[in-house]
């Protein structure tokens, strides 16, 4: 590990003039479900550094073993454009000389240009959690920020229970707000930790806050703020502490966050960069918001919400007929933003309440010219309306909507027929799982005699059949090997049947070029499996030009 | 069908001060991946009764034949204690006499007291959308308030895309909202339809309109509001309108809705009641929010989501280890509310981040007291990093914990032996699909030679498993009967990986008394399946004293 404590060439670098500080790595880890590797986070750093945040928050050094280990890997491995890296820490502990504090010193060896102290500024908080009186810990704050501004390092202060501990005592927590500027941090930083606040109190508080320090001689010390969405309304929160001034704005990717979440800084960014006027990303990176959002999902394994604001899959989708058929005169009045600004997409939603107005829209976007054959486009709504009833859903599965299209133009493709497959698998006396599958494929368009008959072992039945599909197809069509599938979902219909549940699948397939989606249905979770994964071959193939 | 035209008794009740209005059963099902029978929106209109809503929009009756077909059967079947039902439909279409309009007729069969009309109030969309003149649409307006205020009904107007509208022509979309007062409208809602508003503007935009219906004698109109969270400030939008005197709330619970979604009308109430003072509900019936949210989740197949202020499973779980320890001392000082006021609770979060304090206070949530054993609290600390790390998730399956807790203690239940388990599922030559599962177990406290060897078939593997084992243990545990698999969630972890993915299934069973969640994990789904149904078993044995 770098002991280094002199800081970086970066902190002498100007302050930029506004600061979208993201903390995905640090508070954005608490959520519910969320873990990050060291290398998880890293790649995130890159992302965020690729989307032009002003700071990346990496974690707690001293405090989390992988965090340490992520600021001494960051050293070696992370070249950043843009973005300067903040390691995140306390003060030093009551009645600790701050040079004696091995906390503070693991924040000074972790090398980052920037570190953000967390301080209590709620009184109640002072006396009860950290058990020491309220001038001990105005101390604490001046001695950490001081010895660290003495280092070199740029110190930003996270006020604590900040909007909580002003209502119940101005004066004290004002005195801490103070005492971090007098002792040299650039910023100090408001934080509504429990998420109640709504935004008429936030004005109202940062309001009062501006008179206090203006008449403690610091009316023109920089602000942030740090909110979360137990009231629902963290990035309204933060959007008009923006308008009272502040200057500093915190928050995660995708709204990751302990209990409800932290202020969703993409949809933050977008607010401000798309509706109020602010220049904070430039707009060829700007369009790439989405991407970045879902490739970071996919990292921490916590996918983006569908209904995320301006990057959700589906914050751009239209489902009504009603909405339908106006959107083919004028997009442009049923959507906020013109999608493409942000990388999203609009999209028609292929469901058992798509009009025909919807379908051939749809159509059209698969490159199939509807409008003309109405009677098609009836028989294609009944068609997608019933095996919707019975769980299909095509809202995602494009290529399986598209091979229903294909087989009501009769042209669907048919390179084998299936004769049989089998899965099995099985757990005997020595503990040992095994699992293997069978399958047997007629050849539809050399006669009875050509059969394939193939077999795999897996590590599950799953992959067990997508292995023995593979073999059984390779002979004839090799291809089958530049198809990747991606991605595997299941979803329990009708949950509460228990196991006795209906299931839908979604497999992403990836190879030659395309990216498609197919489902499958069924009681019986490898039916559903295995009409998924062998739509997804004859699609690709079919894409291949077979 | 009934085809009343006569108002029924509710519609001359006083109108109340304040309206909750849900749309969940109308724009709520506009949602992607929603869709409601008539069954389930009768189910969700009895649940949103209790909850005290003053308002239910059932659905369009005469352009969608499921609504028609809901305030069929509503007049029969549907008797609401507080809540009264809305009906939504158009304006009579242009060119048309009202009396003569199928869809303004289908509205008055429906018999709901209430009618929600929407209209254009954006005269781009007049124009582009309807393809009629702006003087034309007030008086489709005028006509269709007045026809059906003559019969009786209470009539709200929807304004459609009206903050848009105003932003381009205050003039015109004044004179809308204007024409459906003079006609007889008791409220006029201001619907931000494509969701772009951020909270100032509204504000603004609020205050410029009362400027203007004051110039036009409507000084004292009814307004309410409609929002959507595109800019993510849908609650705050809602809110601030609320505090710009709008007496009358729509909102979707859940947030359900079109693209990002409605208001999330619960957060909303909750905002309302417990931070801004107002009494829209009952406090004891309040404290059923979370579980009406919860029960309208499943119900709609669309389970709340984890972060979902309020009644979320995650919004008042704490996670870090640092919060843990100050929990211990005032929970209140963490949380923005008391949670039991809304029906939920705080709750611990056993995570491979959970240090031994968040251990020690979910061992006291389960019953055991394990703050003198500081031994035991690191091993389960250990154990439970090092099960989390290959993919287990101890944060919803409290019974794997226990189970896994008991084991430490060495106090672990063990009934029976696992010999060995199979599992095939087969589609053959004539399509049908079979599926059978066998299980051998040895009991444990009768030696070797007490075997018990069960097969089944099932619809699925998954299925026959958990009958096969049911058949083995019920000789001996005839209770095993009592217990249902009621929930079984399937999540693919890694699953970049495709079909090769890591596999983590959660079972939720129910029984005795009992209800309660166990957890299974391996790269073969039928594995992960088989030690969560297993781990239920067990439980279920344990618990009911074996």
């Amino acid at each position: 590990m770098s002991t280094m404590r002199t800081a970086p060439d970066q902190a002498v670098q100007p302050i930029p003039a506004f600061h979208v500080y993201d903390t995905t790595l640090r508070d954005g880890s608490q959520q519910e479900g969320l873990t990050l590797s060291v290398a998880d986070k890293l790649a995130v750093a890159r992302l965020l550094d690729e989307l032009g945040v002003t700071y990346i928050e990496g974690g707690w050094p001293g405090a989390i073993p992988r965090d340490t280990e992520f600021f001494a890997r960051a050293a070696g491995e992370l070249t950043l454009s843009t973005a300067r890296l903040a390691a995140f820490g306390a003060t030093r502990k009551a009645g600790v000389a701050v040079a004696e504090d091995a906390q503070v010193a693991a924040l000074v060896d972790s090398g980052a240009p920037t570190i953000t102290l967390v301080a209590k500024s709620d009184l109640r908080h002072v006396l009860g959690a950290l058990r020491t009186t309220g001038e001990e810990n105005l101390a604490m704050v001046r001695d950490t920020v001081g010895h660290l501004v003495g280092l070199g390092r740029e110190v930003f202060v996270d006020a604590e229970h900040f909007f909580d501990g002003f209502l119940d005592d101005a004066e004290y927590t004002t005195s801490m707000v103070v005492a971090a500027y007098k002792a040299g941090a650039e910023v100090v930083v408001l934080c509504d930790t429990n998420g109640g606040m709504l935004p008429h109190q936030i004005t109202e508080i940062i309001e009062d806050l501006r008179g206090r320090l203006a008449a403690a001689g610091q009316a023109e010390a920089r602000l942030g703020v740090h909110t979360h969405n137990d009231s629902g309304c963290a990035v309204a929160n933060a959007l008009t502490s923006v308008r009272s001034g502040i200057t500093h704005i915190q928050g995660c990717v995708n709204g990751y966050g302990e209990r409800t979440g932290n202020a969703d800084l993409l949809t933050l960014v977008a607010d401000l960069q798309l509706k109020m006027g602010m220049e904070l990303i430039p707009e060829d990176v700007f369009a790439e918001t989405t991407r970045i959002a879902h490739a970071i999902g996919e990292i921490v394994n916590m996918p983006v919400t569908p209904r995320a604001p301006y990057v959700g899959a589906s914050a751009f989708a239209h489902k009504a007929g009603l909405h339908a058929s106006a959107i083919r005169v004028n997009p442009d009045l049923y959507q906020h933003i013109d999608p493409r600004e942000i990388g999203n997409d609009m999209r028609m939603i292929i469901s058992d309440m798509a009009g025909r107005a919807s379908i051939e829209l749809k159509g059209r976007e698969l490159g199939f010219d509807l409008a003309g054959d109405p009677d098609l486009l009836s028989r294609l709504a009944t068609t997608v309306k019933q095996r919707e009833a019975v769980g299909y859903s095509y809202e995602a599965a494009d290529a399986s909507f598209e091979l229903l299209l294909l087989d009501q133009l009769d042209q669907a493709p048919s390179y084998v027929q299936v004769e049989s497959w089998r899965a099995t698998s099985q757990q005997g006396r020595d503990g040992i799982l095994e699992t293997e599958a069978t399958v047997k494929l007629v050849d539809a368009n050399h006669g009875e005699g050509e059969r394939k008959v193939a077999i795999a072992e897996g590590n599950g039945p799953v992959n067990a059949l997508d292995l023995a599909l593979r073999a059984a197809l390779r002979e004839r069509f090799p291809m089958v090997d530049e198809f990747e599938l991606q991605d595997f979902k299941v979803r329990i219909l009708d949950s509460h049947h228990g196991t006795d549940a209906t299931t839908r699948v979604l497999v992403r397939t990836a190879g030659r070029g395309l990216e498609f989606q197919t489902v499958g249905v069924g009681p019986n979770i490898i039916e559903a499996t295995w009409e998924a994964v062998f739509d997804a071959y004859m699609y690709g193939l079919y894409k291949s030009g077979i």
